[in-house]
This record gives C-alpha cells, structure tokens and sequence, in this order.
C-alpha cells in the first residue's frame, strides 16, 4: 500500500510555510483562514498530491467525510439535462481538496427516495446531504432533520428548514428574457414551464407570469417534466393552437433545443417566424443552429458553492442563506424581432 | 432512527416463500439463483422497503459496499454527453436493490487520478470501481490490481488485465453506418473521432477505416475531444477543404448535434447536401431537426450489465469477458442519398 510515501499535513504546512493547524483549518474548510492563505495551503497540497487518512481522521471525529447526494428525477430526465454533470463537477472541485467522498443515488420521489435517505443516515455514509430539486412542501426537509445529518438545500423551500441553503435567483433571468422579447416587439409569449412540484421551475414560472403581464404580452403557459420529449410535444402543442405564439420561453436548453427541432420541422424559420429562448446556457445549445439565447446560470460554480456550505454545516456552523449572483442573459441567434405587429 | 421498523432478510424470505440463504444470495446477486426465483425476492424486497443494514454486514466480513466510479473527463465533455448520466443510472438500477453506494469522482488523468484511486481503497471505501474510457497503455490496471480491490473494465484493455470486462463491439455499429452510407451513394465521407487515447474511441476509428476501404471510400478523419465544440471545429475544417465531404460519420451524438448546427450556419441542407450519423442514440438527437441517423447502444443497460458484473468480482468470481448485444443503427432524417454522383 502506498500509505508510507504519502506527504502528511506537516509536509503541506512546510511547503506552504504555514503552521500545521492553519492547513488543518484551510483543508477543512473552517472560517478564520484568509482567503490568499488558504489557496496558498491547497495549491500546496495539491502540488505535493496530499490527501487525507480518512481512517485516522474518521477515528478522532467519528465523521464518514462523504457527501451524498440523491436525485429525485427519472433517469432520461437527468441523461438530458446538463445541470447535473456540471453541478456535480462544481461539487468535486471542493470535495476532491478536502478528500470528502461524494455518495450518489438515483432514487425515485416517494418511498424508495426516503429509504435511501434513511439507509445513507443510519449506516453513517455521509455526513451530509444536498437536496436538489425541492418541491412544493418537500417531506426530505424535515426527514433529513430527523435522521440528524446536515443538509444544505438548493433554493430555499416553503417549509421551514433548519438548514443552509444556496440560491440562485431564477426570477432575475425571467425577466431578462421578458424584457429582451418585449423589446424585439413580441406580445403573443408562450412560457414552457418545467413541473409545477419543483419549486425552482414554479419560480420560473411565476416570474414569467408577473413579467409578461407587466409587459402586456398575451401568454400561455405549457407544464412538462423538464425532458427534451416534452418541450416538443409542448411546442407541437403551442404551435397548433388557434394564435400561435411569436415567441416561447423554455425553462431549460434541453427543451428549446427540442422546440427549434419542432419548428424546423414544420418549416418555421427561427427567430423569422417564432422567437425561442432557452435557460442554463448548456454547451449543446451554444452549437446548434441557431444558437440558442439563453439564461447564463454557473452550475459548476453553484456546485462549488454548495459544496462549501456544506463542509461548513458539517463543521457546526450556524445554517444561513447564500445567494448566487443574478443570472445574465446570453443573447444569440434564436431570437429577433417579432415577424407581426402586436395584436 | 428508523433502524427497529426495518424489514428483515427474513420478512423478505416470507413473503417471497423462499428461504434465507436463497434471499442472500438474489441480494448478494451471487450465481445459483433462477432468474425469475431472484426477481421474485428481488420485488418482495422492494414491496416491503427493505434495505441493507450495512454496519452489521460489515463488520461481519469486512466489506464497504460501496462501489466507486472515478470519471477522467473534463467537467465540460462530461455536461455535454449523455452516456455518463445513462450509465450512472444503470448502475443505480442494481445497486440500490442491493445496498451498494456509488462513491463518485471526477479527476484528470494522471496524478490526481492515480491519488483518487489510493484514497478510496486505502481508506477502504469502496470494494470494487468501473474503470472507463480504457486508455491506451493504461496505468489505472496495474494500479487497481496493487491496490487489491475489485474492478471492472469497460472495454478490454490492451494490457493484462486480471479483471472481467463488459464490452460493446463499437465495430460493428460503425460498420452499419458505413454500409448504409455507401447505399446512400457516398463516397466522400469523414470521420470524426474522439481522442485516439481512447480505446473506444480508436477502436471506432479503425472499424471506420476498415469498412471504408472497403465500400471505396475517399476518407479524411479529424480527432476531437468528444466535445460539441470539438465537432463544430472539426466539421468547419472538413467543409473547407477542397473536396468537402458529403457524408460525415461522428463518433458521438453531441459531435453530430454541433455539426448539423454548422452545416445550417453555411446554408447546407442536410441531408440534401450533407448526411451526418451520430453514435449513442441520446435523446436530443432525436429531437433535433433533422432528428440524427445514429447508432443506438443501451447505456443503463451497459450499467446494469456492469453493475452486476463488479459485485460478481467482489464476491469472489473468476473475471471473465462480457459481450453486451450487437448495437444497431437506427435510421432518422440526417441521411439521405448523396448529392452528385461518386468522384
């Protein structure tokens, strides 16, 4: 085993020129080491391939020193969405520093996702847990309470919640988008909206609501389960109604993609004949033609962010909420001016 | 905790009428059990929301069970393809009926991934990874094998490898592809091909070569990355060259995606005057317009299949040489017959 050859915290401490509880605090990511000082310490251990002796760290504290992280939605769902990859990346980029093990499950809302729960607790797995995705009156919050782990949750849920939360804020990129087809002239604007359960997809959602009334468009709205499947059926949808919409809002990339897909096929030009706007900025919507303008959100960033949080809650600190800054707007080609004067 | 209300192995022998040991066994997915007997208690175990309890099991022989994946691709390739969060779930399919975890990392090749490996089988968190995207040469082999945990490849490595391996034959998709081509009427055709460090890639490259030699082809390939951003590169440098293909053959789905965006940029129609065929058969490909030509392969199935394949190994089985079933073409709308007769 190469346990003899590793460098230990005292080699870190050395090359880093800092004391040995100082590259403890930084690698454990506690408060009160200067922000320079503790990249000083990582880009130390990483440089001397450091990591830690989970056994002897797990022995002292009684910590797993994992993370888990269960995800709530259907596997083709996830296959289609990029945020996860990215998030869980942003996730690693902290982990990996810190040698934390990231624990993940796939697991189905209902029973099965409250035995996975249950199993990661009572087994100490992990020490903590990110809860993604929340949900209208989500029942994890007060689960994971009870199971006496940490949690950090992604949004803040509408029940009350002991733990930190990250988020971004959704409604800001709505309304950018509102604005930017307001101005091109559109009034008639579809929304297609991610589930109605998913609190940050009703943020979505409400947002639109409140933008585009204010902005005097004439709207509808399409509920999905956030798949490519469904923004294309939602823009068939749209399309054949009796005043189809100029423009359509889609609450992720993977189903504008999907709706210019539909409206090529039906011969529309986009943006000439119908506007479309995306929501993440995903790699794949940067190269299709056209390119998709979107809601620029840092899902790696927010991984990083939350990961952070969490070691931190783990660490015993008071739970507080953390706002990612606003969302930008990237403008591309999938939108421009409205092909008809406003109704 | 929730530990006292939790279904035994014997409640789960009851109410599948099976005794103990066979319950065991179907959980432990040893060999010995009929398929349909093992679905059986399988289902009984999931009806009465039966899981694991792990510190008994472990301290009885020492097992973590847990099962670790350490993906060597950049964070940004990950997010733009499909196969990981596919497989992931296959894996998920039989892990979480038998109580494994899935400890995930994300690490580059080369000392940071060789540290990633150390520590989750120094400090005994998982007994067993998946090594993927088998490199030429590739060191993670032997220093699995020193480390003395169990692994699986995906893929046969081109080094001696002690352990047993779940391999899709990538030839024969890529020789559907070039068949139904050269019917099509290509000649001209390219390849776009992932990094020749990849063992799956390369072995797409070479079936590439030989089947186009074969039908006669005139050929140029250009390696990528396997990002989007890669193929869009990749697909302008084609359509530049003096003789531009009429056909290109890309070695992934999100390559394909981006080429069709940069053919639409040109004006070209495809497939009127270039046909694109992508490999994985993702969901955006089919949502796309022209939906994509590609070769279909059963990602969650190749999870699964692997799943149970890497707890076989922990439990002690003979490695052994798994062949997933032939992939297939499936044929969509970005091929069509070749625009001028053969060069």
């Amino acid at each position: 085993m190469p346990q003899q050859t590793r460098p230990t915290i005292a080699d870190v401490a050395r090359a880093a020129g800092v004391s040995k509880g100082l590259v403890s605090f930084a690698l454990n990511d506690r408060p009160g080491v200067a922000p320079d000082t503790r990249a000083r310490i990582l880009a130390a251990a990483a440089d001397l391939g450091w990591t830690p002796s989970l056994s002897a760290r797990s022995l002292s504290v009684g910590r797993a020193f994992a993370c888990g992280l269960v995800i709530g939605r259907s596997p083709d769902v996830i296959a289609a969405d990029p945020f996860f990859p990215s998030f869980i990346a942003g996730l690693e980029d902290e982990f990996s520093v810190t040698g934390q093990a990231l624990v993940l499950a796939v697991a189905t809302p209902g029973r099965q996702e409250a035995e996975t729960y249950r199993a990661l607790a009572a087994d100490r797995r992990v020490d903590g847990v990110i809860l993604t995705d929340i949900r209208a009156s989500d029942p994890r919050v007060e689960l994971v309470q009870h199971l006496g782990i940490s949690a950090v949750t992604l949004g803040v849920p509408d029940v009350a919640s002991p733990f930190t939360s990250v988020s971004a804020d959704d409604g800001a990129g709505i309304r950018l988008v509102v604005a930017h087809l307001a101005a091109l002239g559109h009034r008639r604007v579809a929304h297609v909206a991610g589930p109605e359960g998913m609190l940050h997809a009703r943020r979505r959602h409400h947002a639109f609501r409140i933008a585009a009334d204010a902005a005097g468009f004439n709207t509808r709205t399409v509920e999905t389960d956030f798949s490519a499947a469904g923004g294309a059926r939602a823009t068939a949808a749209l399309l054949d109604s009796p005043e189809p919409p100029t423009a359509i809002v889609y609450s992720n990339d993977s189903m504008a993609v999907a709706g210019i897909g539909v409206a090529h096929q039906r011969g529309l030009r986009v943006p000439g004949d119908l506007s479309i706007t995306g929501f993440d900025d995903t790699e794949i919507g940067r190269y299709i033609h056209p390119a998709i303008t979107t809601v620029a959100t840092d899902a790696r960033g927010w991984g990083a962010t939350t990961a952070r949080a969490l070691l931190a809650a783990i660490a015993g600190d008071e739970p507080r909420h953390i706002d990612l800054a606003d969302p930008t707007l990237t403008v591309r080609a999938s939108t421009g001016p409205a092909p008809t004067p406003a109704a």
